[in-house]
């Protein structure tokens, strides 16, 4: 009999120097969206495939998978943990060895072109120029979809990459009912008579005090710029090379504070996860999260529930005034939190308020899904973008960068990731409904800045699991409940119910 | 008989990946001494572990010394570029396979270990936090050169690594020369009645004017930004993901805006080498220089010949008061150019003059050889640091920050590359003899800060060639002279002798 714990050694060492490999290649991504001049991206790209190759080809090798063959049948012979770890990696393997080398070098190398190509294309609001880059993903992720294999539609086998064992079928009725209480909601926003007023919000603000404020925040939140940094990119994100080394980006709008306030919260929710992840399993795929959708209820949580709310405000208006001198001194905090959480159908997803995002998303799903199915051709988005913004949020789109070019996502071939975002909401308003009654004092911690009591729960019940539980899992045992769609509708209609009153009452 | 042009396509093919993972290690190091939190050293030291092994595994598999084994016997097959990449290729392979892939993991982590430490070292001017990691870093060097082999030292096997061919008793004569004519010139200039008063240098130089300044003195040179960046690094150096992404680094002295200048162009000459390698070779060992002495003549060009020149002060004074209101009114050029090539014994290397920074050379190289030889240890280093110091240059070396610990070499492991410094300064001497020859206009075009007719000759003579040739050939067909020091000994000399004259003579 082998001896089991001599091959789960040999399994740890291996996926040590493959979760190098990605570490790596998730290095030369921050750098191709911070740092790198322009005219590296001829090579990067080829270097980017050479290195997915050799990923994957060492993930799959015969040693791979003869490790996991022989041990995926005796877990019995190991700690709950190292069966995890078994298990996880063998459905990436199951799933990897669906896919040829050369088709995830061709990815990685069309991916890089495509991010160059949308970077412009955006900037210059040039859609044909991106075209035949967004033609290529989707041909190559239909490819992808092909290798994997599905039951109804390829798109499911992209989407189960970002959220295990989710469909379009599953998905269908859950946005169908966001999408009309969502829509509802909207309605009634726009009929009260309590319409905030933002004019005040325009006004210049202070670049780097922008900046400075936001690594306040993030550091009050729990984030370790010992372990991470932030930098500005064109699309905001977060990226891990280890646990101790968790970096975030933003963007800045000088004539709107709150833009970058909220990318950073967002993305320092993401960074707080990836820094809390097990790190005795660090370098391999259990210090990860199970699930998107379960990282997004992260960012969420911060971003919205957090740093959208009243005591939040309270607490750090008077720091506000202090960076921007003499541009607050008639602002409450009440005209901040109404600010921050003003609804108005919008054009740019990311700017979104609460009400509509998911609205945003469910108009993604519907045309990736689309694009995938071979229902519609790339050069079919623009139109189909545009007539689905007037029919979901009213709105006319004035050119495709804020339209269809916006998102990074489909440059990247990430089909299936919009989805999730819809369901980190969902999950964050679960979550957000237990830690209230584990943490009574839950405002007060906010109010006071102090969110060490926060993170702890949320290390607690989500971060440290890592992939060892499935995001189902997490929030059936953090919550009592599966996920569902309830709480955060429920959240949604209280919160804005005081923000918009049909009748006169105050916030 | 074999088709050698298919073989020789699989080569360039295999090439690519294994020049891609060379490129990746080195934008892992430029993140970590530009970018990295501190907290992410221990996660990189791993990384680069694991990709230096695996460019190891690659480069020297059983497919590559089959084609290099093949293909070396029968370059009458191919063209002579092609004759060349084999060559070369054969060349570093024999070197390769010599060493054990595990001493290349090994030295790759204890590289990443070193350097944060020597980091930190340094900061605290504390050498004992660094003596066990240079001792282990000597001893992985010591157990590289016996497994590449020496005849004489196992010095010459690290040092062939940065100059081919060159060994210690090969140097040592022309060390000796340098020191005894370099000292008697030091010794005159101290005697001259004429010592440049650069009091008023020593003012607060905005820091944000000084980076402008170089990057406006790095276009000028050539430097396309548009495939570089420069940043702020402990160490300045220059680091190449391909012939389109050359990037390099600088370091700010707020009170010597000479110093970040000095150091901007030194990398500027670097880089511009890097941009001119034979495009059609990039991701090939032939996209490289020849030897580092080769690359260290053309930042020493640059730098000294060219930006320690009058006609390069009399170009930059206007911009230099424009970028540095009210504080150079009373400079005069001449009063930048005597500041800028004051002689005076100092304690820094990269702040030398160029009279002195060959003893700083020497003084280096004895030390390192004796270390590898074995006749001394880490521990002893400071002590006989510190006693150099006074015989060959006459100061006393205040703490270890200003002494044995402001390299960054040996936390690199890199013994052997000192001298290449050295040979730099003797090879621009030499090409700066032909150049000026050749483009009889050579001073009017610094002085017009037109270097466009410069950059060509380097382009032509040097960069082009890649490792086509090798360095003593460059430098050969160059200037119809073989390697020699005494152009450069003439230089400074003449230089030095209208400087500091012995009798009263204007400059």
């Amino acid at each position: 009999m082998p001896d089991f714990q001599s091959l789960y050694a040999q399994l740890f060492e291996k996926l040590g120097e493959i979760v190098d490999i990605r570490h790596t290649l998730a290095l030369m991504q921050w750098d191709q969206e911070v740092c790198m001049p322009q005219k590296g991206a001829f090579a990067r790209g080829l270097q980017l495939a050479t290195l997915a190759g050799l990923e994957h080809r060492l993930f799959t090798d015969a040693e791979m998978r003869s490790l996991i063959d022989t041990l995926r049948g005796h877990t019995e012979a190991l700690s709950p943990e190292q069966a995890a770890l078994v298990r996880e990696t063998a459905h990436d393997l199951d799933r990897g060895i669906k896919i040829p080398e050369s088709l995830v070098r061709l990815f990685a190398e069309a991916q890089s072109r495509a991010y160059e190509e949308w970077v412009e294309a955006r900037r210059t609001s040039d859609f044909r120029r991106f075209q035949p880059h967004l033609k290529t993903m989707v041909d190559l992720s239909r490819e992808k979809a092909e290798f994997l294999g599905y039951e109804e539609s390829p798109y499911d086998a992209l989407l189960d990459e970002y959220e295990r064992g989710m469909t379009a079928t599953k998905l269908r009725p859950i946005f169908d009912a966001l999408a009309g209480r969502q829509s509802a909601l909207v309605a009634r926003i726009a009929e009260s008579p309590y319409q905030p007023d933002v004019s005040w919000l325009d006004q210049a603000w202070n670049e780097s005090a922008q900046l400075c404020f936001c690594e306040e925040v993030l550091r009050d939140m729990g984030y370790d710029f010992g372990a991470g940094r932030q930098d500005i990119s064109v699309h905001p994100f977060t990226t891990t090379f280890d646990v101790q080394d968790v970096r975030i980006t933003t963007r800045i709008n000088p004539r709107d504070f709150l833009s970058a306030l909220s990318s950073s919260i967002h993305e320092g929710g993401h960074a707080l996860y990836e820094q809390g992840l097990p790190a005795a399993f660090r370098r391999t795929p259990l210090a990860d999260a199970p699930s998107l959708g379960l990282h997004e209820s992260q960012s969420r949580f911060w971003e919205n529930i957090i740093g959208r709310s009243h005591p939040f405000f309270r607490r750090y208006l008077p720091r506000l005034r202090e960076l921007f001198p003499g541009q607050l001194d008639e602002a409450t905090s009440t005209d901040l939190y109404r600010a921050a959480n003003r609804v108005a159908p919008s054009l740019i997803r990311v700017d979104a308020d609460e009400c509509t995002y998911n609205l945003h998303v469910i108009l993604r799903f519907e045309i990736e899904t689309a694009l995938i199915e071979g229902s519609i051709r790339a050069e079919h988005v623009p139109e189909l973008w545009n007539a689905k913004m007037k029919v979901y949020l009213g709105v006319d789109v004035p050119d495709d960068a804020h339209g269809c070019l916006q998102d990074i996502h489909w440059a990247h071939g990430s089909f299936g990731y919009f989805p999730t975002y819809a369901l980190g909401n969902l999950y964050s308003a679960q979550l957000t409904e237990q830690a209230r009654k584990d943490i009574p004092d839950f405002w007060n911690t906010v109010e006071k800045g102090s969110f060490s009591e926060l993170l702890l729960w949320l290390r607690e019940h989500v971060h440290r699991h890592g992939r060892m539980k499935n995001s189902a899992e997490i929030i059936q045992d953090a919550t009592g409940s599966p996920p569902s769609p309830e709480p955060f509708l429920r959240y949604l209609e209280e919160k804005y119910a005081v923000l918009y009153p049909a009748q006169p009452q105050s916030v």
